[in-house]
């Protein structure tokens, strides 16, 4: 916590020590001068319910328990201290995260407070400095898949609201998470991490509300496999269920699911940076300098339900007076790296995007050296303005210190896995037919 | 090819300058003052042909054509310029790859006749100076994703010792050139890029051998979807073909297919870490410190095929003696962040690869920081010394610079994606199954 320029006072509690990293420390809860907002319980699992009583009865309107050693020790005695918890909880009104958890981070306010490594000495900012719009929040019960996310995202430029462990969620759970972060209403995509929905009716109810709202939540749900079930009980005393119960559900509700942490973040960059400009229907026109990469990427997107259609002969005819013999117009547009090089990235796709025939563009790009795009700076941004459609970059080589930031604020995502751009544009076409449906 | 140690002659052959790049240079090729081994022909294509005829007339040994305008361009001239460089290939018995290839890189003469920037300014070398065996080679008809796999897998520490791009295969295709290989014997793993096998019969010659050598084959096939087809047509003029005969022809073979760049390289990092030790079976264990990621992992190995055993009584007794009450030895073993942080990764992998239910282990790790890995290489060392089961690590956060060449020396391929690690250790499994049966 002291790591980040957090301006809220933090008061340590400790029995044993009257200085913590030079903080004065307080021997009780009570003893501290004004009303505490949150408490942090980092103590033995076996004093925590006390402890949260103590705080309950000193004002403390909401305690986040990292403790583990509850329900999911599988023991009567794990079982009777979260039992203690519930019911203080209830008997007092304070709201309670975890146990079993690992903290939170909350950039606008830059308070950390988890044992994370993941946002410690990150050299940067806690979010991108240019990130305006497309917060995305993240709501997990495992604390080190809800810090892998930001350690993953980070890099890639994406602007994190906030990264929230929920543990046992013996009280607070996933969804009513969600619901008060569509009510503050600071974050345009939700990632949540799930071994089991505790309530229903909750998730539908909140899941209902995002979609009209228009908040793609994207989901992986733990526990499709015997073994999955098995560490999921383990992890956080969570009762798996029917995969396919949850998949029908997660379809009926417009919500997102996601395979891995990869698919999670490309699907919160695509809807991220693309905001409002959600394709129209499943066509997609792919711009490359690279045949080899034309041809793959085409088959990608076909597996992932999107269209690679022939385009128009006025847009062919355009594309033919850039493009030499040996290139190709009809789709993917093989411009060649020759073309590329005299027209730039932003006039291919512009050509592209123009077409009837298309709903999205990807461009095949080489990121490996940010000074191309950053020369291409002007072009690129003025045809994300001018466009409603997405345009997605998907990069054949890893991308270069900066290229990330350089696109990100130009309006593009940037995705180094191909079927992970493929299923990320299908999902968006899916997210505003469903959305136009109702 | 200047800007690596490369130490044979190079003699550039130009009509309008005397220098090149401060080499001498000659007006014709048969003006250089010795036998040439190897042509490299960057000139217009209408010019390659009697360039062609004059390098075989000067008794140049083989040709790489990276000149485009030939079959791919679908035009009366460009297939008559094609067709009369396979004639004079005939006539002279000139080898020739290409045309309308990137030229190649040959690591162990440090010789990059290609115009890749994937090999330029490096600031590493080519190889891992500590890389003995584990050689992966890359046969590609599209140099943009040949020269791609290298850029993305040099910084995971993949040795290459080819990276060859064929373009139309006018002459020379793709499995000759992996034929070559298993004749040279340097290169462990084999990844390549393919639109079309012009030649079933040699590819079943060349996989049956290669299978019989246990040099693993990797197979990318494009043409999947009509655009796809059109695609490679486009390219490099050819004929994609039936996707289920191919998939059929390929597993007969014990040919790998590979999704995408990301898998492919997934694969090469299993194959040429693990080396001789294949997993015997299915049955993997998963040791962990994140509960949520051990559950996450379980599901995607049951997705790949494979399966995650409760281990045995005497395994678990020794697991639970490390693990504290909130973590479970069942499987995925869940030791907990404390019981990592006390015993090391080696050790709790140590105690799961020697149990006798199961087959290979896979070690959920946080490569962030290299400094906890340095401080196990011995313990790590060891245990692939000692133990003839494949072990691999996939990290949830992103690895740190150096964890890679650390585990990597140390016997350990390293991951990042999930489903991608799941699947290596599932194809590993298959390959040993299908060898063993042979």
């Amino acid at each position: 916590m002291l790591g980040h320029p957090y301006t809220g006072r933090i008061y340590p509690v400790s029995r044993s020590h009257a200085e913590i990293q030079g903080l004065p420390a307080y021997a009780t809860v009570a003893a501290i001068p004004e009303p505490v907002d949150l408490a942090i319980l980092i103590i033995p699992a076996e004093f925590v319910p006390d402890e949260l009583e103590r705080c309950a009865a000193a004002g403390v309107k909401a305690a986040m328990i990292l403790s583990s050693g509850f329900a999911e020790a599988r023991t009567p005695a794990g079982e009777a201290l979260q039992a203690r918890i519930v019911a203080i909880a209830a008997r007092h009104g304070i709201v309670v995260c975890g146990p079993n958890a690992e903290g939170y981070a909350n950039t606008a306010a830059a308070l950390c407070p988890t044992f994370s490594p993941a946002v410690d000495n990150l050299g940067v900012p806690l979010v991108p400095a240019w990130r305006g719009r497309g917060r995305v929040a993240v709501v997990a019960q495992s604390g080190g898949m809800a810090f892998a996310l930001f350690d993953r995202g980070r890099p890639r430029e994406l602007a994190f609201s906030y990264v929230i462990t929920t543990g046992n969620e013996a009280c607070l759970e996933s969804f009513e998470l969600v619901d008060h972060l569509l009510d503050e209403g600071t974050s345009d995509v939700v990632l949540v991490y799930l071994e089991t929905l505790r309530d229903p009716r909750r998730f539908e109810r909140v899941a209902a509300r995002a979609l009209a709202l228009g908040v793609p939540i994207i989901v992986a749900k733990v526990g499709r496999s015997a073994a999955g079930v098995r560490a999921a009980l383990a992890h956080t005393g969570a009762i798996a269920g029917d995969p396919a119960e949850y998949q029908a559900m997660f379809r009926r509700h417009g919500v997102i699911e996601a395979a891995d942490l990869d698919e999670m973040l490309d699907l919160a960059a695509a809807f991220s940076s693309c905001g409002d400009r959600l394709p129209a229907g499943t066509r997609v026109g792919i711009g490359t300098a690279s045949g080899g990469g034309g041809g793959w990427l085409a088959d990608a997107c076909t597996a992932a339900g999107l269209d690679v259609p022939l385009l128009d002969p006025r847009t062919r005819a355009r594309l033919d007076a850039l493009i030499p013999g040996y290139g190709c117009s009809q789709n993917p547009v093989d411009a060649t790296a020759q073309a590329i090089l005299q027209s730039g990235y932003a006039e291919l796709a512009r050509l592209i995007v123009e077409s009837d025939a298309i709903d999205a563009v990807i461009m095949i790009v080489s990121a490996r050296l940010a000074a191309s795009f950053e020369r291409e700076r002007e072009a690129l941004t003025a045809l994300t303005r001018d466009s409603g459609k997405p345009i997605l970059l998907w990069s054949y080589t890893l991308p270069g210190a900066g290229t990330a930031a350089i696109v990100g604020q130009a309006g593009y995502p940037l995705f180094t896995s191909m079927p992970g751009c493929a299923k990320a544009l299908a999902a968006m076409a899916h997210y505003r037919a469903i959305r136009d449906r109702r």
